[in-house]
């Protein structure tokens, strides 16, 4: 069997799937090749909170980007689920940054201050005032930065819009079908190998996630990405416990409507299979717990891990690779969710050569120099 | 352990939980009782079609009530999964009703006439015709009565919502606690035995469905139940087979928003047990392949069954038992999902004694007397 | 519907199963009755020791009626494996009790001396000798009483393996067939209805776990049952973290063949949910991991839960009620899987008049006095 | 991370856990990198069947090879047994392979022919005889042949059986690792890329069942295997319907130890994904319900697939491969379970140099001349 496409899509993961979207939209005859199924791996574990542009300290091309694909979700979820007929579960709960050590809030301040003075809507709360915005939080703790409108999606729900709204616009997918060896040809990456045959396409853009690197011959010459496994709890009240998400420092906790309450998350790097650790049960739950001490009567639901894909500058590599055909579209890390509306969208741009800002285009070029000093503390963890 | 209540809910099945989230609304102190979890039954299993009253031949007070609760649909659910943070998937996806055979013919063209003078958008189609409605029901048959704007929900997701909306208003809701005994004193009921203890209402509402009159010393006594187990099957397709819901005279194929495939559903009166039997799997796909030959091609998902309570002359009993203190809402067969918004209201009203529409009363009374004809039918089914 | 038996059992947990198994061995028409489904409460929760004799500190009945419960096993096991097709996976992996505290380690020491009396095999290890019999015990504790010989089997198998024996031998089993109510003619209780119908029967054997005395009209007047809900989490490595069978003061490891591993049990009196809570998980895992730290790199699987029916005396009722024609075996608390050989054999012998240890016939008698201060222990508690 | 090993199994199916636990024996330092979980693909998709052999009509190396691999099963299972804890479930209840059309009856005398000459206890049932046999099959038929002795196992157990022996005896598991790409150096295959970083050893075995062709550079110059999926679905009937394994033309029937009975299983050729098709599950059911009408009575359990490797000549690919260091054992097709028990010690005994079979060495060479017309056929298949 042989295909021949605009664009193939390697990885059915939320960004594949929101590139997916945007190129089939655009009348581009798109394919995703997803190894296994649609979501199943990082973007089905995600706990789907969109605030990583909170974590930030300083201006950055980075920044910029993390808000604007935050601003596009009140338009984007609503077109989704009418295009696929998944609800997203959409909300704007709050965010609770609690600072848990006083480094921790002297970090925290430093944000409040960046995050003012950029526009965004936040509060410093001083410790007994926390206790009034959701009074659930009675753990000890040096205050905390409020961010009232800040919002949450269902992560494996909003993965599936994405590639239902792209089947609906003429995208094809191809679930349990790994890229196997990519086909070069010319000096150029003209398709994919796989189980089920020859893929062709003018563009390919991988979008693998952590996996993105293993496809022979020359994956392993992309840029690096160091999986880090992430492990979750799942908790369910049918009573309300918790109103706001709650963000610690190496924790954090996440009510979803509907009753769960998703507490999250290790970070494992170097790690890539699919199980829990007791370890990490136990640690989520007694630090969960310990904040915020209503958790202990909430029922056990379920644990699970996914993989983040880290870059080696904690930035997504977005554009075209050094091999001719090939894009990439990976290392989101930890905020694949947040950033799959805006990834979409300028992956589909890039694509068609009509991108306006240079500024992102460099910032996010898998061809562009990672500061040696980042390099050398991913070589030490790593 | 002993409990007060206003209103008392036996059943957390999707009519005990509106009549709950409309009591609770209205201020009165109310519990749901359930045996096992919220929805665990009948409400569950269902396709979540809104169409029975499109059954219906002629003019009857149960034609009125199941249209007028269809048309509470489209404000109630956006108030329940705003309160509830469930979203409910509600589509008006439009129904085809396949004629079969020729005796099907007949009763559908009966139908459609009554339907169109009682001002309903109902459509016949020639058998050609079908086709251009939904090209995928290619099998054979006689023509279809086609409902535009006929409607569905998720069915296991608005139980939860009607049940999340009554948390949110104040209901209590204890899980895991049958109704053991009903407690009689000085003529009238005030309570159940459980084994968490005592609960004592004002007033108490039996919603236990099929289960209703298990409860000893007099459940036997109120008026019969026939337990109805229908069993389906769900398949699941990425790429959309059928858009319309399809409706033949002994089964329907609902397609649900995000690619699952209802296909439905036996009756087997007099069975309550939970398995599904090799032979109903294979009926359902077999007729279903047959008149939508796509969905042989869909993936298979599961099987499930759930037992409908059907009453003596297929009308729910709703209102007041013969027993003072108790009430009822059960009997509502296989018209349940349609039913619940419409129960909620009407129950809550009565609860009050505020209802104005005495010809409801008397035909959904728990204490109606019975067609004897009817009766014989069931006695000689049952 | 109705149905004439032998001797019908009310309950298909292990107990039931077990006494059915024997009753249809001797040609007693015989017949099961389950709410739900065989072993789906306390039996298929426990896990699965065998060691109860090992709790005792002085000669009683109970502990010879569980020592010699015990040495059935290597005879019954094969015995139930050949004729039900199950494997139950019976090993004899040995037990090590952790005294965790100074009081523990005096109340073992003592259990140890009259252990040794009776001529068990037991041994007192230092704390130092622990780690000589399994190397994974790393934790604090003040020595340990071992007992080599000591096994386990998997309850849920052995449930379904006395089930699949009983009807290889002629029993009927009938699931999803609740006990509504007993039937009471001429001063005999003759049978019960169900939603199935009426079952008639010589002998009924009440063998309902914690649910005994749910059933009207005079269930409550039954001796008293407490219902006890017990928390587990299972682990799983495939690497053998630990070989032996772990017993602390409040928290129990129990490797199972295949790699998982079984960590028990809460204590809720009162409490009748299937729900596990957060605080369970957090705390068994904290306790387990302690005490062998080589846990804390196992993977997670699973967290669940029964109810054990607790008697007023902790020990079982076995043998007719003051009720005519209702016998009872329930209220084996934490002991249901041990006693269940037995139990089958010395209900059988009972029910046929044949019993010869009047000593335990009086031990046991549901009709027994129970002693008030234990009374008032419960009272208290509950 | 770089890991040095004498032996390298590539695949934890079936056949790399039993070559893993020969080599591992014979104290050869082995590891066994598995892409996803053991057993997790066409092994734990098996009915454990172990009548192949009777497929044959004429004398043939393959012949004596699945005879004596079938008749290591009695004494190798409690060996396995004993070492992993895992039990496999092996009973010998008998195989009717009936004759379900004219032709196929002459096909199954001939193989009676056959297979008594080669001193096989096998009967030639007439179709009256068949019933007297096993009185469930009352479907029509043109007569039988017996095979009394004929075994099964669980294959998924029997699977993990091999890989906890292979744990106990030294070998080291990697689950979540993938094979990336063979490493070459010097003319010789010496190690291959994964996530988790190199593997090197002496010696390589590929035992990746369907997927063992797909590692680069040189996957796909290895002897060719055709993926054929297969889907089976599973009842579940406490009281017995059916004794014997049923076999026919194009579907079988296997009742397991514990009441569970798997059909299966269709062929399609080039399928590699996980779905089961509704088309399937109808097909199945029918058959083995016209054949064998009891079983409609069954509970439906669920459906399941899995992916068979089918080399060139439908027999199995075992020895040394073209590439120095890069041994093979895969092709088992429909044989798989089978035949694991001999492939273990013969690939073992390869590896050592120390065979005897020079017959066998040549029949089964991933370097033999195919058969020009069957290439042909599958060419035009595939």
């Amino acid at each position: 069997m042989i295909k021949m496409y605009d664009v193939l899509v390697i990885g059915g993961g939320i960004n594949g799937c929101s590139i997916a979207y945007q190129t089939a939209s655009r009348n581009r005859r798109t394919a995703v090749l997803e190894k296994n199924t649609v979501g199943s791996e990082a973007s089905s574990a995600a706990a789907g909170m969109l605030g990583a542009q909170s974590e930030l300290e300083e201006y950055s091309p980075f920044f910029e980007f993390a808000r604007r694909s935050r601003d596009m979700f009140p338009e984007l979820v609503p077109e989704l689920e009418e295009k696929s007929g998944t609800a997203v579960s959409y909300i704007q709960n709050g965010m609770v940054k609690i600072a848990d050590t006083p480094a921790e809030q002297q970090r925290l301040e430093r944000m409040y201050y960046f995050q003012k003075q950029a526009g965004e809507h936040v509060e410093w709360l001083q410790p007994e005032v926390v206790k009034t915005i959701d009074s659930s939080i009675t753990g000890d703790h040096y205050g905390a930065l409020y961010i009232q409108g800040d919002g949450q999606v269902k992560a494996p729900e909003l993965t599936k819009a994405y590639a239902g709204a792209a089947v609906r616009e003429g995208a094809d997918f191809y679930e349990y079908t790994p890229a196997l060896e990519f086909i070069y040809e010319n000096g150029r990456v003209t398709g994919v190998e796989t189980p089920q045959g020859r893929f062709y396409a003018d563009q390919i853009v991988l979008a693998g996630g952590a996996w993105s690197r293993f496809i022979p011959p020359f994956g392993g010459e992309l840029p690096p990405l160091i999986p880090v496994k992430g492990e979750c709890v799942g908790l369910h009240s049918a009573v309300p416990i918790l109103e706001k998400t709650v963000h610690a420092s190496d924790f954090y906790i996440v009510p979803k409507p509907g009753g769960s309450i998703v507490i999250g998350a290790t970070e494992r790097e170097g790690e890539m299979g699919k199980e829990v650790s007791a370890e990490a049960v136990q640690h989520l739950l007694h630090k969960a717990c310990r904040l915020v001490p209503g958790l202990s009567r909430a029922s056990w639901q379920c644990a699970w891990s996914g993989v983040r894909p880290q870059s080696a500058d904690h930035k997504p590599y977005l554009g075209q690779t050094a091999f001719d055909g090939l894009w990439m579209a990976a290392g989101h890390y930890r905020n694949g969710i947040l950033l799959s509306a805006l990834t979409g969208t300028w992956m589909a741009d890039l694509l068609e050569g009509k991108t306006e800002e240079q500024e992102w285009v460099e910032a996010f070029s898998p061809r562009r120099r990672i500061n040696r000093k980042e390099e050398e503390i991913i070589g030490a963890d790593y």
